[in-house]
């Protein structure tokens, strides 16, 4: 354990913590710009540098392998040691993640793919229809273990029904901040779980505004996107279930929906996490992080080879969830993007409209128009000969296309 | 093996799937009235006699034991020797089934009851969003291995969606009936998987009527609740999942949203097989039959004794799933109720609707309104001291409450 982490005043909270949980594999946290270290044990929200912070795991600790994991419960906390949920507090899981990789013979051979090359990942069977709830399902329960009760969260969509659903289960009040314009679903699922709903006249970002003048005074801790550390942790696993369900060969390319990016992200440290117990080896997926052309801030900054993707003005796409205009994650994405010989591609709302209606149709699953988006890019790619016949590909379907109704209607099918 | 199950006409049929399949667990089907025996081999529906046809197991054939199921794949086909899809078809999965059991502490304690009493069997996080999924799972690939090329299916909602999904991924024609008052989520999922879809002015039954007339013509293979033998095996597994969850001891009581009643049918055939191949004993649950007031079929024939339910006229409900008049296999649910101690009950759509923002509020689900019909039951079952505080109890919520758009609109919480 470094100095750095071990500040003598707050020593006494972590040894607390180091008490009560029979398993502790949380070394700390560090900031992902600066490195500065964090003790364990107290509410977090950013780096003083103002970056986002990340939670160090004990990999040297952790001395499960991966057949340990057979016949273990089949939510993400089948990877219980490695998140950061102390052994001796148990979750109460709504069953997030453990969701499918489908193959997709209809559309593989549509593309022109041979079977069992292209896979949808679908997290349109999580709890409250979306990956949001894997973020979510760890976030709120670390902040009530650190003695937060009132939490707000600033959303484009999804993340506000998890948050709401977890606050819910967990007892904690819940403020949803969205712009007035979020799909109808979105609203009802805050509604039903009991949160406090504001609609704000402009997008995710102003929602953040709002959040972060009136959280001191109000006594909110804050969940937003990469402003906390756990939801990163949550979203992780999605890259330890794409490995285990490959048996621990990761693919060769993952096109991913992009919003804040905390998806990308928590998969990246996972592979890390998994080559450094010797789970997986060096080899990485290409990863893809696809946008709307209306809010396409990571494919120019990548264009641009800019780590501080600025701002999109003006955003405006119909899958809401693409619809972040910044983001304080950018100059992670970029480098893990360039790590992995990766891209980013902007596709337009009605490709990624009929994309949603072209996966729904050849594959059976409900597709969000993020997961339509991944589709789109995925053909774009094929046509550049940047995806080969010979990848094995994983698109992200990230929700159910239920709550798009709006989106449905506004671009009928071809 | 009798002799009615092997029909010299039929002979050539089953024997081709005896040689096709690696193992064969389906000795043919009977139906549930006569018991007129059928060989397993054809596309069948009713029975001569116009009932039900139930899918009999070769019980004795089944080697396995529950502690063989450790380590399997976690969706419904984890049951795979007691299904009847043959061995060496491979199943085109959407993760179906394998939904959680979710504890209920908030919950349970604003009913007065103890940890660990109460839990929800939550079917919202299957694909399509409701627990249609699993009959439909098991019909299409089934209805296909007979030749079927055009499905056709009556839907008071979440049946069509669910129907649309599976032909979609096996690559069949589905053609879907619904009332045109259905909520909206429900033809949008029928849209989106490229269904043909015609609104009905009426009911569930009133579609039956159209697919029956025109089915002969146009080639349709027709999906209609328990008027082909596969969606209960498919249904049934929801019995099998809940022994298992349990560490195969069934709970006390079992509250059921009940419109067609193939998961309570489903669910007690599970029971019986579970039984014969000795993985339960012959402890069952108390059946709870839970309907809307303005469709009260099942609970009217508990109540007058009649196994023949007849038809309730002007059904109403805003649960739509509830808004079935008229159930072919009422003489099967009044059996069944009967002999697990059972009770049937309907609930106003008011206090439906209460129960499920309350369902939503305390425990993180997203409830539809029948399973907030459930929640409501189990109140009044505990004020009339029907259910007891040592009671182990399970409430189903049979879909996601995304679906229901229109319903919360109509009831605001209270």
């Amino acid at each position: 354990m470094s100095k750095e982490f071990d500040p003598p005043y707050l020593r006494a909270t972590f040894s607390l913590f180091l008490a009560q949980s029979h398993v502790m594999h949380v070394q700390g946290l560090s900031c992902f710009a600066c490195g500065k270290r964090y003790a364990f044990g107290t509410l977090l929200n950013l780096c003083e540098c103002g970056k986002p912070l990340r939670v160090d795991i004990d990999l040297a600790s952790i001395a499960i392998r991966p057949s340990d994991l057979k016949g273990r419960r089949k939510d993400l906390w089948r990877y219980r040691e490695v998140l950061p949920l102390p052994a001796n507090h148990e979750p109460m899981s709504l069953g997030e993640g453990g969701t499918p990789l489908l193959e997709t013979n209809r559309l593989a051979a549509s593309l022109g793919l041979t079977n069992g090359s292209l896979f949808v990942k679908d997290e349109a069977v999580n709890p409250t229809g979306s990956f949001k709830a894997r973020g979510m399902a760890m976030a709120v329960p670390m902040a009530k273990l650190f003695g937060a009760t009132k939490l707000a969260v600033p959303s484009a969509g999804n993340a506000g029904g998890a948050m709401a659903a977890y606050a819910a289960r967990y007892g904690l009040e819940a403020h949803v901040f969205m712009p007035k314009d979020v799909p109808a679903a979105n609203r009802l699922e805050c509604e039903m779980a009991g949160a406090h709903i504001t609609l704000v006249d402009g997008l995710i970002n102003d929602c953040a505004k709002i959040i972060a003048d009136r959280k001191d005074a109000e006594g909110w801790f804050e969940l937003s996107t990469l402003k906390e550390p756990y939801r990163i942790e949550g979203k992780k696993t999605m890259g330890y279930e794409i490995a285990e369900q490959f048996d621990w060969n990761l693919p060769d390319v993952i096109l991913y929906p992009t919003g804040g990016g905390t998806g990308l992200i928590g998969m990246w440290k996972a592979f890390d996490e998994m080559e450094q117990v010797g789970w997986i080896g060096s080899k990485r997926p290409r990863m893809v992080s696809v946008q709307a052309e209306g809010c396409n801030l990571i494919p120019k900054a990548i264009q641009a080879g800019k780590r501080d993707a600025g701002m999109v003005e003006n955003a405006s796409t119909v899958a809401s969830g693409l619809r972040v205009p910044k983001a304080i994650g950018d100059f992670i994405m970029f480098d893990l993007i360039q790590l992995s010989h990766g891209t980013a591609l902007a596709i337009s709302d009605k490709e990624l409209m009929q994309g949603a209606y072209e996966l729904s149709e050849l594959t059976g699953i409900s597709a969000a128009p993020e997961g339509g988006a991944c589709l789109a890019a995925l053909k774009e790619l094929q046509r550049d000969r940047w995806i080969q016949a010979t990848d094995k590909i994983v698109i992200f379907n990230t929700g159910t296309g239920l709550k798009y109704a709006e989106a449905f209607k506004s671009y009928p099918r071809n």
